[in-house]
């Protein structure tokens, strides 16, 4: 492995074009990268597998956005902090048989996305994938290291009884197109065509003026879908919570499920004090008032129409066995 | 998987016993861990893949030697650097039909090296993993942060044509009990007898001294065998290198290959300025010198008697390729 996992440093540095940023005085090619962050702050630091078969399929994902998607799993968690990413950290298990192809069009994917946010590429592992022949599946984790102003990060346990609950952009996109995948695992979609599912943009931006302008309670990125993430906002926060169905900003041609229920929508949820004043629009982004924090730990209502249900969490779990069973 | 991840990390919470510590204020159960370093000191990074059948065999490694030998990889990156570990990230994948046994005792010898370092389980990933019925393979991706003074890692890059090469401990034991496995595959090592394979310890005692001490001018931990590892100290610090063989501690019963090309000792190689005294031993173990640093870039030699010959890296490749095979 010593030859190729040099010459996917080598590749890596000619890709990045990043050596010795100033946040990251040394970066791939070390025991361990060396990372500065402003006096002052802190450090925020996510990871997130990408497993073939598991977050994506080959026949169905180009290579471009496997990379672009494992790396913005991990952005949206920095987003759901308000803070800044500025590393991120690659491991990477091939197998054997995978095109350098393949490879290329990932990192480049991958390493796309980290410019467009100005994130280094700092290190990581490689190793090759266990398995024989066609078990051995492309396995990624990747880790973002980021940082924000000490004592400020967005946490997911400020939620308080009568906050406003909010989302950014429209849900249900993703699983929409993979419902789709699903329906007719033969027929390809056209990435161009599911921008959202192929290429989820991290919202940044919205966190970090949500953060600079001490706008939210409490926040989570929507990477499980609106059902179990605010289950997990209501158990960190201790309280309970109420959604109005018809409030729920439904992605172009998706259902109510879909938007309930659909995971990797890397859209944000955050709560806000009721008078504290959202604008409508973030970073060119629509922001959404979808329902209101209660008392009752961990209750979660859906208010659809004259009725009242309980949204219990787990939704995505449907698309995530189904994807298992591959 | 939402149910099973929350109890883990629920027993990881209760093994590890540790919240809110000063330098971890959030730690497992966000979207992303906050993490402190101490003002004037940076942040170093280190990720490691351990994979079931690259890198452990369930067979041949009990639990707790898998849990513990994941950690000590990235322990031993960090003690390269001369740095001080504080947290920890793991990202573990494990086959459906895994006994939950397995689980608790590999947890167990992770948390328990994590301990005796004062390192934090901060956070990590939980997925399933790919693959039917005996194709899953435990997958673990293990992310080790730490911090140093500013500018005073010890990087692979400051050797000087002219330092003198050290290592601590003794060479090949890990390849030894690696040869001895293969050799008879059905037959179990007991892990007593053969520590250093099964529960290597890293020398961050060591590394800490070197660089408080500034005794070292580069430094790289054994995790590929000496022969890579110094060949990657040649290569950063674009010089070359002479050792001498009968200079080379080697492992009770181990033989010159071993010590010069097996992997996983997790010893630390260093070079320093021939005027530096460097202790026999540091924190207990034996530090040795080896050779000398040359003129020439990436030329390695091995002097053996009166023979000198080239010492081409990647000798643990021999390793690498057998286990693969499996």
């Amino acid at each position: 492995m010593v030859d190729s996992e040099k010459s996917i440093i080598r590749r890596i540095r000619q890709l990045s074009g990043e050596r010795g940023v100033a946040r990251v005085p040394l970066g791939i090619g070390d025991d361990a990268a060396v990372l500065r962050v402003p006096s002052g702050h802190e450090v925020l630091v996510t990871t997130d597998f990408s497993l073939e078969n598991v977050h994506f399929r080959r026949a169905w994902h180009p290579p471009e956005s496997v990379g672009h998607r494992c790396l913005a799993r991990g952005l949206s968690d920095i987003a759901a902090m308000g803070g800044q990413p500025f590393a991120a950290f690659l491991s990477l298990a091939l197998p054997a048989k995978l095109p350098q192809k393949w490879v290329d069009a990932f990192l480049r994917g991958l390493l796309t996305l980290a410019k467009q946010h100005a994130v280094t590429l700092a290190g990581g592992d490689m190793a090759q994938s266990p398995g024989l022949r066609s078990s051995a599946k492309v396995l990624v984790d990747i880790v973002v290291v980021g940082s924000a102003p000490r004592g400020k990060s967005l946490r997911r346990s400020g939620a308080k009884p009568g906050d406003a609950i909010y989302v950014t952009g429209q849900l249900g996109a993703s699983a929409l197109a993979l419902e789709a995948l699903f329906a007719q695992p033969k027929k390809k979609l056209h990435p161009n065509k599911h921008p959202a599912h192929f290429y989820p943009q991290p919202r940044l931006a919205i966190g970090r003026y949500l953060r600079e302008h001490r706008l939210a309670s409490s926040m989570i990125d929507l990477s499980d879908g609106l059902s179990t993430d605010l289950h997990h906002i209501c158990e960190e926060s201790g309280v309970g919570a109420e959604v109005v169905a018809e409030f729920i900003p439904r992605a172009d041609g998706g259902t109510l499920e879909q938007a309930l229920h659909g995971g990797e929508d890397y859209e944000l949820l955050f709560t806000a004090p009721r008078d504290r004043k959202i604008p409508r629009r973030i970073a060119g982004i629509a922001v959404t008032r979808i329902g209101q924090i209660k008392n009752g730990r961990t209750r979660v209502l859906l208010r659809d129409g004259l009725q009242k249900r309980a949204l219990p969490p787990g939704g995505w779990e449907h698309f995530k066995n189904a994807r298992r069973s591959s």
